[in-house]
């Protein structure tokens, strides 16, 4: 690393031949499989970007320029030319992000990890630049898949629109877009002949022909078709050119002096511009390179030399789901299975295998996910759209205006639900039970293990005309935790022992066994207490209000925002039903979480059983009179942990 | 009208030569200008798809085969063929939606009017009509306006990758967007001369060169750029057929009979098609053509011959907006202004008029208008982004992810909130103070008049570091409501007259007027009220929970859903402050609703100031113990009103 420790910023750069950037490249690269072996993180992604961000910050004056990653994921090298090279606590609580971080560096902008957005932020800031009359450069990184997304259709149509507003687009065409797509890749190289990066192009593309196994799965095509429309797009005097973008390309994107001159020339337009760069994810190490499935996109901790994981996991969520949607595929035709490119980690991989044909992978493309699914359901099937909790905010207007308007049966599941820490902010699954409360009709389950998720989701695709949802966590799911009697739809889990109970714990999904914690602990300050699981938390349970009307103090626990979720429902529901028992609503404060694990956000938020008891206990006390009036703990006692 | 009563549905037009079918067209035109000026309507966008309809009808065998409209408020003339010939009641309670319904026809698919989405649906249908083995085809009608949505974008890359799955695109490119596009149609025509479609379209173009005025505006070209470089993808050999899809056009959109040859060209083609026809809004009316704003996009009632308003409109919230951002852009450098394709209808023409360098029009492209807007405010502006209050929806992720997250100052108006009425379920803003109660730091203010649109707004563009909201009902703003006191933030609107007063009332925006006339009713049953306008409704003001603790009953009044809306936070704030005020939230039920006049649709879903009284009389009057206990009576008090 004698080169790469002496790097402190981008203009260190400056000063190294041709001969020692690649040098320093090579220590990038094992500097990231080491650390990253380490800590887990995604490894794939930035081996296939060194050179190519060694030539950004060559080029490009950051943070003067604005130098802008979309899914900042593959901004670990960006964080190692700019004075980041401490990776031992990468993801950890304290360590660094593993996205662009604002608080990290003035060098980073865009911290969001949701796809697509950066050709509208540089959009908006290129026009800021125009407005105020500086002469900056804005230079967005965008990969081929993410361009599948609608935004980034969007902000094409407006960067394109001003001839004279300069903005440098660098498309980071990774290889393993190729595989799949022989058929796009041979199109593509008849149109590339007269491009003047033919020739260049040429030898690699031949190389790269000679090197791809011929996959000739019909269902590789299927699944990663959505792609391929796309990739016809990036050939010259394709779609880029037609819209009026300077097109500049295909790079070596593992060549520093190819790079840096096409840069230059980009820079230098005055316009906006296209920079086509083909790119090997995995790139230089070998276990990512053999790697079928996804290049060592992200991986957990793992051995350097062989890359293979060391820790294993038990059964996961999402694998309970995938293993019953093929269940599910063999007992009724009409069900069809959509992803948004995240096939196998949303766990569709397993249908797909089986049912091919009754599989959709519509790109990063969440809208398009959704409101193809109410054509799918009108067109008399049902639709099952497993996606990340946190990504199915970009189709709420789809859900709610075209599958709940047009009362279509269509199943959300929504994987990575709640908490999911370490990757930060933007991964969180915090907002789904909050803003599909408002959605009329629609039916939500928060299944609390994995008999859970097996019966829901079955009760979920029987339901013909509304949107139904089926949410859970993420990682290991848990021992299963048994109803010990029934109340309307809402499994009971504990009974109070009493007649005259003092506290009914509402528990919400994965949160039941921190619930039935609470319990026993308010059991031993005296407090009697009923725990129930509405299973379906929305609509509330008709049984709900006459069930809490029987307590003194209802409690409700959930993984989800405080604000607009489950409690507030139940409240909601209470108070329409006259019921004005006291409520106190526990669950995620309204606002942004920093990286950390899933145990330690917990704890911070103060979404832990003792915390929670111990301020239960304070309000039943206030209640009862015993309360000892001292200041803190009236606060204690009444108030739940808000940020 | 000869031969239009006689058609009773699609069939009926089988029987008719092509001279009939033109005297037809004439028939249905002059019902339409007939019809439409006395109840008022979408008039130049039906003018414009008469033949085009019509020969849809012919071709395809609705409703076996599906006829899908986008944004459907062109939707009369399917109407007209498709058995709904009484337009006497068009968009008012009872009669015809304004646009297409499943509740008034089996024809009738999509009824959302938010833009971009047909092709969603188009895909979904086909794709299921391919997995359950029929034959059926299906056909999407998409204008040229509409494809600069990324859910168009996300759908064609979708559509272009099964090329063997029958799916006909109709682009409605209707004349309006020739006129700002005169470089890009010097461009478009260049490239047609190698299409058989050529010849036809010379004509027509020679003539649309020479009659078009030469605008010449700087200002035009900015505003209307969006869509220049989306003309050029309409161009043969452009971004279409680069994805792969069959091209067939351009077509006279008024000629029924080269329509019916391109149509039935598309449906034997096998796979997904594209047939680009020309239309011209307004067509056959004179004081449509002669309107160089929008060709009557959509009017009032009007004078038939003259295109005359009947009823003149007095000053409108838009309005008070649009003047206001003139004084802020005179005042302030930074302040700058987006819009999704509606710089008219949100109020931002006077602002683009004065500062047309500062105005950024992004199409029909929500998402990009929040993210860009992000990128603006990180670039040192603060940009103020004005869009229907139900279109936000479409930004959810981006108003979350882009903005919040990055604390971003950028301020939404959002316009047309609450019950808007006529325009049916998906026009209402009803959504708007629920979602965005999620989003961490941003501030929501509600202002009550025209004063406070104006002083909130200002208010609003002063946070820099955070989302601001200010949201508004749709037309005319009511007199000014005088505050008489203030606590905290909140503006007290009416003192109780007593120091234990029983109710506290919280005002939410316009309703204002109707919780004063709560309070007065309540007045007369002995009830004291104190009523409160917090103005900012988010976060809930500091003092409402020591107010609250005041009062024997809280109600909250808002013109929003009432799940997760302004009440659902007061009344969390109030638990977190320990404070256990029974309360009471009304606003609007969470179901669609029916379209109706914005009084009728507020009468039926009980926000009426004697709903409210009575209930919360009942209310009270439970409290005291004076209760004659009978159901009508408990029911009556107890439970506000829902769907």
């Amino acid at each position: 690393m004698a080169l790469l420790t002496r790097i402190t910023g981008p203009r260190d750069l400056d000063r190294l031949t041709l001969e020692q950037l690649d040098q320093l490249a090579g220590e990038i690269r094992t500097f990231l499989v080491d650390a990253v072996s380490k800590t887990g993180g995604h490894l794939g992604p930035n081996l296939g970007v060194v050179e190519l961000t060694i030539a950004l910050h060559r080029v490009f004056e950051s943070p003067k320029d604005r130098v802008l990653w979309d899914t900042g994921h593959q901004s670990y090298v960006h964080k190692l030319l700019t004075g980041r090279q401490d990776f031992s606590r990468l993801k950890m609580k304290g360590g660094l992000s593993g996205y662009p971080s604002q608080a990290e560096s003035e060098h980073d902008v865009i911290e969001n990890s949701h796809a697509s957005t950066v050709l509208g932020w540089a959009d908006g800031l290129a026009k800021a630049n125009e407005v105020l009359g500086r002469n900056d450069h804005v230079v967005a990184v965008i990969g081929d898949g993410a361009l599948t997304g609608g935004m980034a259709w969007e902000a094409l149509n407006n960067i394109a629109d001003a001839k004279d507003r300069p903005l440098v687009i660098v498309v980071n065409d990774n290889e393993r877009s190729y595989a799949p797509t022989i058929g796009g890749l041979a199109n593509h190289l008849a149109t590339l002949r007269t491009t003047d990066g033919y020739e260049r192009f040429l030898a690699r593309g031949k190389d790269l022909l000679e090197r791809t196994p011929v996959v000739g799965k019909p269902l590789y095509e299927t699944l990663h078709g959505a792609k391929k429309g796309l990739k016809d797009f990036i050939a010259p005097q394709g779609m880029f050119e037609d819209l009026g973008l300077k097109y500049v390309g295909p790079i070596d994107g593992h060549d520093i002096e190819a790079l840096e001159s096409a840069l230059t020339r980009a820079k230098r337009f005055g316009g906006p511009v296209i920079v086509h760069c083909l790119t090997e994810k995995g790139r230089g190490y070998q276990p990512a390179l053999q790697d079928e499935a996804d290049r060592f996109h992200a991986v957990g901790k793992i051995h350097p030399d062989t890359g293979l994981p060391i820790a294993s996991s038990g059964a996961d969520w999402t694998s309970v789901f995938g293993d019953e949607m093929v269940e599910l595929g063999k007992e009724r035709e009409d069900i069809v299975a959509i992803t948004a490119a995240m096939l196998q980690p949303v766990g569709l991989d397993r249908f797909a295998k089986v049912f091919p044909e009754r599989v959709f992978d519509v790109g990063i493309a969440e809208q398009h996910a959704a409101v193809s699914a109410a054509g799918l359901a009108t067109g008399g099937l049902h639709p099952v759209f497993a996606v990340y909790a946190t990504f199915l905010n970009r189709a709420f207007d789809q859900v709610l205006m075209d599958v709940a308007l047009h009362k279509c049966g269509v199943t959300f599941v929504l994987d990575r639900a709640g908490v999911t820490g370490t990757d930060g902010a933007s991964h969180n699954g915090m907002w789904d039970m909050s803003i599909l409360q408002v959605v009329p009709g629609l039916r939500l389950a928060a299944p609390r293990d994995a008999d859970q998720v097996r019966a829901q989701l079955r009760e979920a695709v029987e339901v013909k005309d509304a949107p139904t949802v089926v949410r859970f966590s993420k990682g290991a799911v848990g021992p299963a935790v048994p109803a010990v009697g029934r109340i309307g739809g809402m499994d009971v889990l504990r009974e109070p022992g009493t007649d005259t109970p003092d506290v009914l714990l509402v528990s919400v999904g994965a949160l039941a066994p921190m619930c039935l914690e609470i319990a026993s602990l308010l059991d031993r300050q005296g407090i009697s207490t009923t725990v129930v699981d509405p299973r379906w938390v929305k609509p509330v349970d008709e049984a709900m209000a006459p069930l809490a009307e029987r307590h003194r103090v209802v409690v409700t626990v959930e993984d989800n925002s405080r604000v607009g979720g489950v409690g507030s429902a139940v409240a909601q529901a209470l108070r329409d039903a006259g019921v004005d028992v006291p409520l106190r609503d526990f669950g995620i404060p309204p606002r942004f979480l920093d990286h950390a694990s899933r145990a330690e956000v917990m704890a911070e938020i103060g979404l832990t059983a003792p915390d929670i008891a111990r301020q239960v206990t304070g309000l039943v006390a206030k209640l009862d009179g015993r309360f000892d009036g001292s200041a803190a703990q009236a606060v204690d006692a009444v108030q739940p942990a808000r940020d």
